[in-house]
């Protein structure tokens, strides 16, 4: 998830809604009440061979518990190779309707001329969250996100989640409302932003087994480079009970990813390597051991709704 | 141009015809009709950032004289950015019908609908010639032909010329016609495979104006590494009066083009490395002095059709 600060806003005002539910999301995973659940997850998954390699890396060292991949992007397949080999690690789907880098595009998994509203008047899809939401029409998005479901299992990778490429989908009542609608439909758990202006009909949508996290914690611009890895475990050290969500954007600061993310060092190679860097580091570790915070996956919330 | 060792075959057999015109190429443009001309071509740009830096150098240093671009593939848009800031560089375009590696796959400009017959089962550009020719509809490689020009026109690219991936347009006598026509209609120059067994159908098409190449050298998988220098130096001290191309395929060995190529050696990313440290050689550049070679551009033979 590469967010812009409008949409960041939304996502930090998220914090301990309490389901109407008799039993937590710990207490229903077998934890005590009060305890503080945390998925570790790496966004963007199949943008970059360099964005794979760091996520790959994480994953296999345990320094990230899941990850979302981007199905529109071209290295798609070598993360369905990575997902057949490590069948139990937790891949879900980074819906993707932008294609944000100068210099690197990409489309719609559906064909073009069936989901024109999602591209951008160069024909790749739209590079900014603020012209998608003008654009895209609620039955083409729908389209685009089943055909990336339907691909990605085609491909032989089997989803234990669906989250939203820059929170697009979290930024039209319309668009969050399908979102609920499809991963119900997929019996797959997802990203569930509640707000407290969150309309009432996209909060009728959420059921009873739906388990929405009580906060979100990502780096942004306002951070200093220096100041990274204090970011992170003044987190950790701060986590509330109740279940969080950790996103981080992992990438080798290479010739590659610094082309891929050229002019924009928001979310850029540098980021990316500071964010790995600081999520596979003894402190960091240290500091879930020290706070008594309970790793879990995806893949945990996936077997509540079956 | 990435070809398969049939394709191959196929290219070497070309020889020296003299197509049924007064004046041959090198007199036309304006130098004695026994000359050495010879086009330096780099393939393949736009499929990797790795491959348009080490392109874009060797462009840049003159030790190639063109280069062509592959529109479906992601970086494209690195190569307009390019394109437009180098405006007087040689670059047509490298019509692709092919997703050659592995795990790094595109897909068609033109919308997937209206082109199935372009697609493997797995929705992306056949991986090979042979499943490519046994499939594709001539009137869909045509939409998607004109899709790619009309594209990269768009986004600011104004090719030189055209010639096709993987030699997939040479492959059948109705997609060559398909590509002359095309090529004809755009005003463009293409690169024209003569060989004796070309149906006489496609023969019939070429017209006075258009300039054939004589030959075609491009490194093969029977060369050792070891032999890399010794093979486009003896290319070069052997080349014959007429219209020579030399295809290059430049990329750094690095961790972006070793991802794209794994697993295939042949034409992968130290074969990408190994042409360019050939041909931006002080060895190489001496050859061409030593053995009085003309080098021309695409752009030279786009003047004769205007």
């Amino acid at each position: 998830m590469r967010l812009n600060s409008a949409i960041l806003a939304i996502i930090l005002v998220i914090s301990n809604y309490a389901p109407a539910q008799s039993k937590n999301a710990a207490e229903r995973l077998g934890y005590p009440r009060d305890s503080k659940l945390l998925i570790i997850h790496a966004d963007d998954l199949a943008v970059a061979h360099s964005q794979d390699a760091a996520s790959f890396d994480a994953l296999d060292k345990g320094a990230v518990t899941s990850a979302s991949i981007m199905v529109p992007c071209p290295w798609l397949t070598e993360v369905a190779e990575y997902a057949k080999a490590h069948p139990e690690v937790d891949l879900g789907l980074h819906l993707t309707l932008t294609a944000e880098w100068k210099n690197f595009r990409w489309g719609p998994i559906e064909s073009k001329d069936k989901v024109p509203s999602l591209l951008g008047p160069d024909g790749y899809l739209w590079p900014e969250v603020a012209p998608a939401i003008q654009h895209i029409k609620v039955d083409e998005a729908e389209s685009e996100l089943r055909a990336q479901i339907e691909h990605a299992n085609a491909i032989g990778i089997h989803p234990t989640h669906v989250d939203s490429h820059m929170g697009v989908l979290f930024s039209r009542p319309d668009l969050m409302k399908m979102y609920v609608k499809v991963a119900h439909e997929y019996k797959l758990p997802f990203l569930g932003m509640l707000s407290f202006n969150l309309p009432p009909e996209v909060k009728s949508l959420f059921s009873d087994k739906d388990i929405l996290v009580d906060s979100v914690v990502m780096a942004n611009p306002s951070i200093q480079a220096a100041n990274w890895k204090n970011f992170y475990l003044d987190a950790i050290k701060n986590l509330k009970p109740g279940l969080t969500e950790i996103i981080v954007h992992l990438a080798h600061d290479d010739a590659e990813s610094q082309a891929v993310m050229v002019d924009h060092p928001d979310y850029g190679a540098a980021w990316r390597q500071r964010d790995y860097d600081v999520i596979t580091s003894p402190e960091f570790k240290k500091a879930l051991e020290d706070n008594h915070i309970i790793l879990i996956h995806w893949s945990d919330l996936k077997k509540l709704l079956n």
